[in-house]
């Protein structure tokens, strides 16, 4: 009993680190791109108001389009495996003996001989659902995912959206004259998307199971190299093109 | 011999078909968030400049940080079946008991009972090496990918980068004034990221063994409408702040 419930304890906790990934996913996503538009503009020497149309702009496409491609690669990876599952039972029953030496083969492998061999082949080909679950798991490896199309969608929007909202702050306390430029908006930017960055990299080393300091580090460093690129990219092109 | 050679041949399709998903899902994601760019920027009626300076910017800026992310989740993931294969040796050796009635609720489950039951266990706990693959087939569900970070992150940045210039290339063609608007070079930008996200499309398809039409229409249908959210974005702020 005491096994069972440390079982289900542990299928819980897993499950729930599932959506925990797709929020910490989405919200570096979203707030690294929505800071790279956030940068890009300010290095070009734009102003306010181009900040803030294609920072939104881009946060709702992007999240939109973020999520949605989440929707159907979780929705392939579904059917997918769904798909081999119903191809291994037509094999059993189509090419029976074919399938039979497979088995014979895996449980070979293990270190199985003779006519212990023999009986485990016996037992296992004697329930179809053991039979195909041992040839997804040891002939394909592979393993159903818990994660659901929509619930995986739905995490990476909230967060995206959410976390990626985060660089844009500080532009909607600018003054009246929003065609100006305000280098105190862009430095609260960065110091406000570092901080989010840091909060979101710091759940990412739960979920990876990882030391939290190298989480923030590796979070924050990537999210201020895009930035620093996308300024680099915008200062350098301003010179050529405006 | 011909059943390794076919287990072989599945095997390499298997393999490269990952990176054909890097590199389908890189190109998605890069037409789509540059393409949204693009549309915002026009929406909002901003220059042919704007529209080419943070398409570039948002480009290389995004391509870098969804490669970069990209090679630290892969890495996690192996990370996370090392780390957890580790466990499972520190519990063979040091919760040995426990381990052993695991193995034995385990091959219970498949139907093995009695005398049979405990030969099995024997044999599966008697080689660490299955004892442990076992464990983590059955009791963690945990299958070993085959994505090597450094590769999965170049495919990812490779196709980002190509397919995501292809909503800027009309652009480049524009004629000296790069203040005006002209919406013809919008069209075939349309027209163009279009093509491509059908192309890149029709190879998702493939990488799913989907129906082609349907992966053509779910990739330009997801990149139509991001863009058409970030013109739509563009143009209303447009309104209240320029």
């Amino acid at each position: 009993m005491k096994e069972a419930q440390l079982h289900s304890r542990e299928k819980i906790l897993f499950f729930n680190k599932e959506y925990i990934a797709e929020f910490v996913y989405g919200g570096i996503d979203g707030a690294i791109t929505t800071f790279a538009v956030v940068a890009g503009a300010e290095g070009a020497s734009l102003g306010i108001s181009v900040v803030i149309i294609l920072g939104i702009a881009n946060l709702i496409a992007d999240g939109f389009s973020m999520s949605v491609g989440n929707f159907f690669s979780t929705k392939a990876e579904r059917d997918s495996f769904e798909k081999h599952r119903q191809v291994e039972y037509w094999e059993i029953e189509n090419l029976r003996e074919r399938e039979v030496e497979e088995i014979r083969e895996i449980y070979a492998a293990k270190g199985f001989k003779g006519e212990l061999l023999e009986q485990v082949v016996d037992v296992i080909t004697a329930d179809k659902e053991v039979w195909v679950d041992t040839m997804m798991k040891e002939e394909l490896e592979m393993v159903k995912g818990d994660k659901t199309p929509y619930k995986t969608a739905g995490a990476t929007f909230i967060s995206f959206i959410l976390v990626g909202s985060v660089p844009l702050l500080s532009y909607f306390f600018a003054g009246e004259d929003l065609s100006v430029k305000d280098p105190q908006l862009f430095l609260y930017s960065c110091i406000l998307t570092g901080v989010a960055l840091a909060i979101v990299g710091s759940l990412k080393s739960i979920v990876n199971e990882k030391n939290i300091i190298w989480g923030i580090l590796e979070t924050t460093l990537l999210g201020g190299l895009a930035a620093f690129l996308a300024y680099f990219v915008g200062d350098l092109l301003e010179n050529l093109f405006l």
